[in-house]
């Protein structure tokens, strides 16, 4: 099905903003793992949130289909035009509106990155917490409800947006929350965008929480003889109450893959990467409570990093781990999946996970936000092999039926897209058809992101 | 319109624990504030989710509206039958199903009230830390979006739910969330149900985030030449980052107030009433820095309560504030609004409802968790003299109009019921259609306490 009548409209209106050539198409239908490409009919480059609300509203009235697209990192192909229609780029819409020190936030629109967002609060003594590793667009880690290495200390987008401007299915420009740190007026919309991956409305403007700059930081590594040995160290940490701005575990696979990417030199052993931020007796104290915990498990070279280019060049290395999945499977894609658990099943979860990979013949580095409960395993696939996509496939499936059976989700962060939908009925259940009559009375032509999130099923 | 055919069905399936009794009708129709008694037609007691699921569907079939009904302390008058119907009594539902320490959870049914959760947790040295003052229903609790005055450290009933299980319009029972701290699968039920104030589902069993209890507590008063003094000293210490437990504002009035309900002995003058948690370093850590930023802003008599009794008599004295502004108005009927505000605006929208309540001639002390830039009115009125609740009527109107214009929100804490209905419009604009349809799309019949929160206009 082709969409003339709404690309004429389109064209009419953003002119040369309007763009249908194979290359932006192609590039549109990039993505970081295993989709192949999959290009929308035309990418649309909006300036204003009027603009959003007219290409919408052009688009309903002609049934097309509408994907926001921003930095292109989502893990479960949440920006591919899976229905095409056109790809909403947000890129020209990436300003920092206002910046609000005195009452810790800030109005942002969706185009900005994390990185670009922090670099313009550097002079404010403020920062915006939520860090997925990729420098992905404010509006789709909101839109994805994204999270990473620092949610286990300030919480993830869902914690960190007080409120929102959306484009609705018909054109409708509405505005979630308030200024106010909490509200109980109404439902709450806010949340209710956050994590809907596109499919409900166009976010077009953020109000983010910030955090002042800690005093002081410092990170660490250490190394366990177990994976155990390392999630149990993060349990009783946790349990304890540390304050820990980051806590990452690297399976002994994944520190393999560091070697090679990033040339770490690391003994292949599972590690622990953290992070303390406080008050200089604060963070002192941390790291003494923390280093007491972990020689209980048997961790061993606990080195501190408190320069800011040792900690930088640390989390950059961190930061690679999709890259350094890459390194350990030339050639191949990497099928980035994350799972999480309550944190008192973390250790089955992750041995579940290794032994799974290994029965199957797989490499899967494990890395995660443990703190939360969250791992992530980057699969190695060679897309032209049936047999291991097939295996891949398994795993990722036990992997999901494990999470679940141990009381967790089969995503903490990198959402459903269309990788995932074939596990919304072994989660959600019953709430899955009440998702779907939000979806029909929110979207009823089913332009916003088709063919996501949602399986197919009655309404 | 009664609702005869859904009694009958109820009486079949409840016996005697569907009552109609005219002293249980009144019971369930009174409030702390000054609606007029509303009865319901009949009184329902379940005591399994089955049993809800099937009463909602019976009166689904027959069109009979359901109001759920905790401890009954609502300001806003949320738990009564405005439409008639049955007031579903939650409270045989109410014991703590399951106590996860490791993950700092529990499971709990709607009716247990937040003391005795605390109370049942003692042992396991973790505690639920939100606290709206009133000894209010865990269900109620997430119903209304409360908090209190720990939000400013610990968040609200939004920050402190991982999953629920509610009962939907037409019987269907989910559940939400999972036990795992995060989650980016599907829309966030978990949040749209928190703060809908019974008229989307009925909560059945809710998971809840516990904290460790600190180490070590302290709380502490002081006094201010003047209010803005006190809120401008808040403003600077929540911008300094300072982890306050609890830090909260009574102007003169109240302490007036405070000094007859509860022989306070306290000088007639803006106080700030305060609480530190963490290490026993930490808190004295904490406690000085608030002293130096207080000490800039005029603070006389600091004065600090480490003992468990001190503390208790403190905080007792400050859960009282609905009775002390009772007492500032013998015989009268306590109208009880709250606003939130951006905590830049604090001392502006503080001052101005101040001097609101002078020109009209009202008593209105203020309260509040003004860490979180929410503040209490308690505003005398006679029922009787039409003039005094028409002043009231100005009152609150421009408090509202004062809240939005700042950017805030016309309530904090207390949420919309029958009384701020008609704020709705003016507070969420083209967003009040969305949550109509929503409404419309999840209770098609408009059963689930109907006649609250959205205000009449067309879907």
């Amino acid at each position: 099905m082709t969409h003339d009548a709404a690309l004429a409209g389109l064209k009419t209106l953003l002119g040369n903003r309007l763009v249908t050539s194979d290359a932006d198409r192609a590039l549109h239908g990039q993505n970081e793992t295993w989709f192949p490409n999959t290009p929308p009919e035309a990418v649309a480059y909006p300036e204003t949130t009027q603009e959003v609300a007219q290409i919408v509203a052009l688009c309903n009235t002609h049934r097309c289909p509408v994907t926001a697209y921003g930095a292109a990192s989502s893990l479960e192909g949440q920006h591919l035009a899976a229905r095409g229609g056109i790809s909403l780029d947000m890129n020209r819409m990436n300003r920092v509106l206002d910046v609000r020190a005195e009452d810790l936030n800030a109005v942002v629109q969706p185009g900005i990155t994390r990185i670009a967002l922090n670099e313009d609060l550097r002079t404010t003594g403020l920062f915006f917490p939520v860090d997925p590793g990729a420098d992905a667009s404010i509006g789709g880690m909101a839109a994805t409800r994204a999270s990473g290495t620092t949610a286990v200390r300030y919480g993830t987008m869902r914690e960190n947006i007080l409120a929102l401007e959306a484009v609705m299915a018909d054109g409708t420009v509405i505005r979630t929350g308030s200024d106010a740190r909490k509200s109980s007026t109404g439902y709450d919309l806010t949340h209710l965008l956050i994590g809907s991956e596109g499919t409900l409305g166009i976010i077009t403007e953020l109000t983010l929480r910030l955090q002042g700059i800690p005093e002081a930081m410092s990170a660490a590594t250490c190394r366990f003889a177990t994976v155990e040995d390392a999630v149990n160290c993060v349990i009783l940490t946790i349990q304890s109450g540390l304050p820990m701005a980051r806590i990452e575990l690297l399976d002994e696979v994944m520190v393999r893959g560091f070697n090679l990417y990033s040339d770490a030199g690391l003994p292949e052993l599972p590690h622990l990467f953290l992070e303390f931020h406080g008050s200089p007796a604060a963070v002192a104290e941390q790291a003494e409570a923390f280093g007491d915990i972990a020689a209980d498990f048997g961790a061993d070279a606990f080195r501190t990093a408190t320069t800011t280019e040792d900690r930088n060049a640390l989390w950059a290395m961190r930061h690679n781990a999709h890259y350094a999945s890459g390194a350990l499977g030339k050639g191949k894609r990497i099928m980035a999946t994350d799972v999480c658990v309550p944190i008192s099943k973390l250790a089955k979860a992750v041995t579940q996970a290794q032994s799974d990979a290994q029965r199957l013949g797989l490499t899967a580095p494990i890395v995660g936000h443990v703190g939360d409960g969250n791992f992530h395993c980057g699969v190695s696939v060679d897309p032209n092999d049936p047999d291991e996509k097939a295996r891949v496939e398994t795993f990722t499936g036990a992997l999901a039926e494990t999470a679940l059976r141990l009381g967790g989700t089969v995503s903490g962060e990198h959402g459903i897209g269309l990788g995932k939908m074939k596990y919304m009925t072994a989660e959600h259940g019953p709430a899955l058809p009440i998702m779907r009559a939000i979806k029909a009375a929110l979207d009823p032509n089913d332009i916003l992101n088709p063919g996501k999130m949602l399986p197919p099923g009655n309404q």
